[in-house]
């Protein structure tokens, strides 16, 4: 008996670190600059879950990921000895407005939408969602943030949150994810579990987070895979 | 310089009133009733500002539009002594979920999407809302409500909590609106407002809402006629 479903974005949804790479080395190049774009993407993506976890344990005021990936990319700029206008550190960080989906993400979302609302259910900000949605083609019903309930995942106001909105008991509510630590944290508040494996998340050969079979209710190489496996 | 427009729903998107009509026909029929369906629906909706004025005055606790609806209904089936079973009533409730969209209403707000993000900004609650746009094919961007804020329009937290998740100065917001006393509302918060007419919302000959020329930033016949306005 699902509701409907939510989905985790980045990594799950969309392939963060081809996108960043791409769109680093035509800046690299306009500027003459000579960088690893994939360990920079690795360690901007890298430093956002610290940064997270500060706002988490209160060391930081609430900052919504626009402003918490700016603070990495400045950061990272300054340890690269990368000088970078303003303007274009501003429009580089927007790069995560505008990451590619992987190559099942949209038809799978159309097949899974013509059966049950999808929704994001992400730590990104609406804006940075909805324009990625725009962007990307991504056909959610609707949007859900760890902004509107002022608790990043994996903290249970995110996931209730959601529930909540959607008028529906966690248990109706099946969550989308390529991380296995975001699964647990949905399935310790009542929600379902589906994992979908994207070992191209980190780069050919990347780490991926170690899962044991049978801890989640569906596993599906991808979201076609996961609407065959639920029956749409 | 428009950043995005957000969208009073009930009688500027959709024609609650002839929808809550023909469902209570049909509802009638069933049970044998005789109903001045008009005026049923004219009292349900004219419950919904004053049970929503005691919420935002503190004499109720917050309670969604679902279930401030559901009040209003068994407080109008008790007054005209109609025995529906909880689950009909129920379902009646959620007539508010099927609302039909005015003739211009889909493909006007396509036309407008292709341009700028287009989103709800409603008192209704978010599954709600989500629930009519799957029914009615609205093709929200995102879904806005008064749920997320937890304030009711006309209170500024509604306009401007809209305006933070997009991310945009409220000057940079569009209000779209049927109601003057929404947009102007809208407009003490700083956003920008555009007044569409809906002279059929409480039925031919119906009352509207008074207002002065020049006092909205613009006036259009409906969502094609505010498309070209804009120059979309």
């Amino acid at each position: 008996m699902i509701g409907a479903l939510v989905f985790d974005v980045f990594g799950t949804v969309v392939d963060w670190r081809s996108s960043v790479i791409e769109e680093g080395r035509t800046l690299g190049a306009r500027h003459g600059w000579n960088v690893d774009w994939g360990a920079f993407a690795d360690a901007w993506r890298a430093g956002y879950p610290a940064a997270m976890d500060r706002v988490r344990r209160g060391e930081l005021p609430w900052m919504n990921i626009d402003a918490l990936h700016r603070l990495i990319l400045d950061g990272l700029l300054a340890e690269h000895a990368l000088p970078l206008p303003a303007d274009e550190a501003e429009d580089f960080n927007r790069v995560w407005h505008r990451l590619r989906p992987w190559p099942d993400s949209v038809g799978g979302l159309h097949r899974l939408r013509a059966r049950w609302p999808v929704a994001t259910l992400s730590n990104g900000n609406v804006s940075l969602l909805m324009g990625m949605a725009r962007h990307a083609g991504l056909p959610w019903d609707c949007i859900f943030s760890a902004e509107l309930f002022g608790h990043y995942k994996p903290d249970p106001e995110a996931y209730l949150g959601a529930a909540r909105l959607l008028a529906l008991p966690p248990p109706q509510v099946l969550m989308v994810a390529a991380h296995p630590s975001d699964l647990r944290a949905a399935a310790a508040c009542g929600l379902k579990t589906a994992y979908i494996p994207r070992p191209l998340e980190r780069g050919p050969g990347g780490p991926m987070e170690p899962w044991t079979p049978g801890e989640f209710d569906w596993v599906a190489d991808d979201f076609h895979a996961l609407a065959r496996a639920l029956g749409a």
